[in-house]
């Protein structure tokens, strides 16, 4: 495992995560992936929609708006509690998450609590602060045809087109699961499942891709009768380390179970599972495993007026669901998965850095090569290989650059398991010499074997 | 073909889509895509992923931050002019997009213009306009920790935080253009693709998923050598029908091509083609093909201060490249596949809706079904080739609900073009009858045939 500096820097030399907006100085908080990103990222949504969704028949898909009706944030406690403690250094002005450079304190710290510890600003050194005041981490902004000039002596228009950018991907599954209901008539248990972007006004974005503005989410809301939480808690939580370890490739014993207790937990919540991850820059939250009871469809059946009822087909039973909620950030699994991969070893006595990706992530599955690039006796046998390679993988690159080590360095680098290198053997007797990315051992092998 | 009024109760009926936050009486020009229209989206996005990057190597991915630096959109022009003529009525309060509530004008309209016209009100009757004024459509949100009060007294912190929801994905492209180029060093001509969420406050949404407030985008900029562009737009071109016929299955009758005169073409667009669809309401444009010169690199160039000019590999020749841009709504595609699939015809004597969704965007390949579901030897047995397709094909579903009549109904609706029914027979012999959607015909089959 490599140190966080060096995950980022591959990251950027290689393609996998560019700062956001990078060509006109950034975008706090917001990254963009390139080209090799954006392809492990998808190969890791998809193992996540294929484990949860396609090989479950009990769960469901839905891909909900980001600008929902306010209603659904007042509901859920968004509105009045999702905000953090936000203080001012009266000397230069800079900003801070109070609970963030003081120790000890939480979320709900006091002005009074968070004087009592003499802390120094971070940027200027005096201890001169303002009021804790709460900031509310919803992205706001006005949905229909108002202009600003309209609200100035109209301050109710700009309050009536509120809304916000949803701050999780839940709500977009608890306000359809009526619709779900009345469409699918699901049996019991069953769960729905989203992925989407989902947006915190943090104060202090921060550690590359683990605490920024914007992120995509992969959540599950999956609904039982109230007596079985305990035994469907327990399947979910087996099952998640069944995707993270076995498909995703993370060590067993990298990930650990934190049972949180009752005093941290959600009021609502009669347990909590954060699955803490050892990243390189220490035990980070990974993922959460909620259950959540009825809060979510109650506060929705009181907002909304409308029932949230299930009736059980069997036994015409009528109740509201509990509910088991899976919660993972695609960027936190991101990052498990290239710290997991990212490890600098030597190779013959050459340093060089390796990302072993499992087969099922690595952007590339091979990567095609002709020996020289000046022969084009080579060029042309190496494209006949590398096109039926294509076609037969898809996901297959080709790289004739520099001479042979540099590739295989590059290759490493961005994790392609096999290097395939048409030489002039190769237009004798069709073969080739296929090179291991973990080993660096190379192998010839007939090319109708590949 | 169906028409949109039935189309849209289809969607609704049977899961495919839902009216935004619904159970809170809904979000104006928001959609949320219900269990078989997420399955239906993620088939069309990953068809053209796939065709358009995966099967070509000129082309690479990026996924970049919906939040992005400001002075993006100073330099694409969109904060100067990307805007809807507004106007009021006086009588009612009412607000239209001028352009779309009289004939025979643009959005460029004056006030002088539009009142000429004597255009009554569409909601009161009245003729009694407030003056023509520009209403920029791109979402506003401000980020970073500045609470309202702190913007009373001080207006500029809030200036200073404001950023815009993305109203398009192609600039995001632009932005990452030069990492691309940095990184991966790709032979021109060479295309980079997104697929993302885009953000227009439309002032009146309207027509279905047509003209919404939040849609997906999936968007190429293609980089070429300028003089090889008309060569460059005619592959493109091709290439676009060909995904849209061959891959979509769109029938080329109703796709039409519009050459956008140049008084209406963007002032840097040397062509630009509208490929027009025959949707149930009347002709609309589907998708856009754009030839932008070096618009868009040049105006980074000039508001970042960095060079975008691309040195040739082979001829050192440096210059900016220039753009062929396809631009598509996956809504709009959406659309346009339930359009040319849904149907209503007669099966033996009775009616019926059937969507005859091609087999590679079908949510369901097969549904299976025991012929009664009250007995336990059909059931057991429909199970066991119910796992044994979902293991072969993954996306089969189990119906078991009603008679096999209603279920046939049903499976018709959703699009699932094969039925699979265990009977009394099949515990004989091993065979299975299957019922076709399109022609309803039903044929006996091996189960080890399926």
């Amino acid at each position: 495992m490599g140190k966080l500096d060096d995950i980022v820097s591959l990251c950027k030399r290689r393609g996998f995560i560019f700062q956001g907006s990078e060509v006109y100085g950034g975008m706090a908080g917001t990254w963009d992936y390139g080209p090799l990103g954006v392809e492990l990222k998808r190969r890791i949504m998809q193992e996540w929609w294929q484990y949860f969704v396609e090989d479950r028949d009990d769960m469901y898909g839905v891909d909900a708006a980001i600008l929902m009706n306010p209603r659904t944030w007042v509901a859920s406690g968004h509105t009045a509690t999702f905000a953090d403690p936000l203080v001012e250094c009266k000397e230069c002005k800079s900003r801070f998450r109070a609970d963030k450079i003081a120790d000890g304190i939480t979320e709900s710290v006091t002005t009074e609590e968070f004087l009592d510890l003499h802390v120094k600003c971070p940027v200027c050194g005096k201890e001169n602060w303002g009021p804790i005041r709460k900031f509310n981490m919803m992205f706001t902004t006005h949905v229909g045809a108002v202009l600003p000039e309209d609200t100035r002596d109209n301050p109710e228009l700009a309050e009536k087109g509120i809304a916000y950018l949803r701050p999780e991907t839940a709500q977009g599954i608890f306000t359809n699961y009526k619709n779900v209901v009345d469409t699918i008539y699901p049996d019991m248990p069953f769960g729905i499942a989203q992925q989407g972007k989902a947006f915190r006004n943090e104060i202090s974005p921060r550690d590359f891709i683990l605490r920024d503005r914007e992120c995509s989410q992969m959540e599950i809301e999956y609904f039982v009768a109230p007596e079985t939480w305990e035994e469907n808690f327990e399947k979910m939580r087996l099952a998640q380390h069944d995707f993270l370890e076995n498909v995703i490739g993370l060590s067993s014993d990298k990930i650990h179970e934190l049972d949180v207790p009752k005093e941290d937990r959600a009021h609502y919540s009669k347990r909590t599972i954060d699955f803490m991850y050892d990243y390189p820059n220490g035990e980070e939250e990974l993922m959460g495993l909620a259950y959540r009871t009825d809060f979510d469809l109650s506060n929705i059946q009181r907002e909304s007026g409308k029932s949230m009822e299930y009736r059980d087909k069997k036994t015409n039973e009528v109740y509201v669901p509990h509910v088991i909620e899976p919660s993972i950030g695609v960027e936190r699994l991101f990052l498990a998965v290239m710290a997991e991969a990212y490890a600098e070893d030597e190779v013959g006595d050459s340093k060089r850095v390796v990302l072993r990706l499992p087969e099922n992530l690595a952007p590339y599955r091979f990567c095609v090569s002709p020996l020289l690039k000046n022969k084009p006796e080579l060029v042309e046998k190496a494209r006949e290989v590398y096109a039926a390679l294509r076609k037969k993988y898809g996901n297959v690159t080709w790289d004739d650059s520099g001479n042979i080590g540099k590739r295989y360095r590059k290759q490493d680098e961005i994790g392609t398991p096999k290097c395939v290198v048409v030489d002039f053997d190769t237009l004798e007797d069709d073969t080739v010499t296929v090179r291991d990315r973990d080993s660096a051992e190379q192998v010839r092998v007939a090319i109708a074997e590949l």
